[in-house]
């Protein structure tokens, strides 16, 4: 039986979602609830649907795991509803909430089945921090120009060699990526970044959102995206922004 | 010299806005941290627009305080714009910051001069919790019925005894009061409880509130808050929302 999980979390404390040896992740921290619930009777290995980073946030992250164990087949078959709570309760104060969770067909997967992933950018724009927001928002001292940022970001849809846009530690990978939809507006001092894709470079929001900065502080003019498709450098590309500001929103199957 | 300042903080950490003996509050939070820059040349007592209970937050508390020195005016008189930057230093991670300071004249009171006080109250209302949200809103699992609810409060608007709303350990002070907006609404799960008067009860908004939300169940009708102002019996009323759904949002003068 094949479970899909729609889950929401505050990554501050995380390496991030994908499990790694020394530090905690959000994948294991759900890996081993799910365990126990299951009375550790079978090994779970989470999919999900994006590797977020330390520190970035999720509202609305999918992932799917297999169960083998008939006994537990049909102790949850019919019960799916209440698995999101047991999980939930074996994870409290973990920063991590599972949403939701269905019976999904063999052919699903949360990673290689997406075809829209969904992500916003928060920064807050204004000279004071703000400690309802903390971790949450970038901050940004100096007046943002958000209309310009929006001018800008829209050179940046379509079918790009986005190598100026990711990591240059991780550049081993085809940097073709297609930006389906993006845009920046304001809602008084939060300036919201809203980026649509099939799939995403490592970075690549937090590239982008770093480089409409630049530009919304009037330290480029909106075209100078278009150069950076062109030209392809990462170095000529803005900061990565922080990951606190980054929220995975939602995908589409 | 009369200084006003506007601030917004966590309210989760703190026994309340109000200085007290033996835990820590707001005011004093911020007091000692004024002092701190003024050299405790001299003490500073701070006058809050609203004296915000355990856990409420605040997005635009206002108050003020007095400075007599001749020295520290002069030296502030005219850097007043880089005084919050100076009080946020000094009570770093405490969840509060100072986001303007002004000159005010001597007839400026923050609590006696405000003539409109504006809360706001956060419900998410989906049957799981919200890490993000975590102590930000008040979670309902059961839907609610904001249209329903937004009509109910309509009846509260206008000049009322409102002592079956607020708490009966408080009930010497005279209870009538006058509230001059509310309104309900959602967007997606989220529930807002806009409120604005000139003054509030003790606990008011947080037994409107809880009132609303046994409305917005279905457990009475809408037209049961007109009984509650008629019958004025605190019983009668819904619980007490709990604080960490409450925002202090804005102060007019």
């Amino acid at each position: 039986m094949k479970i899909k999980l729609l889950i929401e979390y505050d990554g501050t404390k995380y390496s991030g979602w994908q499990k790694q040896k020394t530090q905690p992740s959000i994948q294991e921290t759900i890996e081993i609830a799910i365990k126990t619930i299951f009375a550790n009777l079978c090994e779970i290995t989470l999919h999900g649907a994006g590797r977020t980073d330390a520190g970035v946030h999720a509202l609305g992250q999918v992932a799917h795991f297999e169960i083998s164990d008939q006994a537990i087949i049909n102790k949850w078959k019919h019960n799916l509803k209440k698995l999101p709570l047991a999980i939930n309760a074996n994870m409290l104060d973990s920063g991590i909430c599972i949403l939701a969770a269905e019976e999904v067909s063999d052919s699903f997967h949360a990673r290689f089945a997406a075809i829209m992933r969904h992500y916003q950018y928060l920064i807050l724009n204004r000279s004071a921090d703000s400690p309802l927001y903390n971790k949450r928002v970038w901050n940004i001292h100096s007046k943002l120009d958000e209309k310009i940022m929006n001018t800008a970001a829209q050179f940046l849809i379509g079918h790009h060699n986005f190598n100026a846009f990711r990591s240059s530690q991780f550049s081993a990978s085809n940097p073709h990526r297609t930006i389906s939809d993006i845009k920046v507006y304001r809602k008084d001092d939060i300036i919201t970044i809203e980026v649509s894709a099939k799939s995403f470079l490592h970075n690549q929001v937090r590239i982008i959102v770093g480089t409409l900065k630049e530009i919304g502080l009037g330290k480029k003019e909106p075209e100078y995206v278009k150069l950076l498709l062109q030209n392809r450098e990462r170095i000529h590309a803005g900061p990565t922004a922080p990951p606190y500001g980054l929220y995975f929103t939602k995908v589409e199957y």
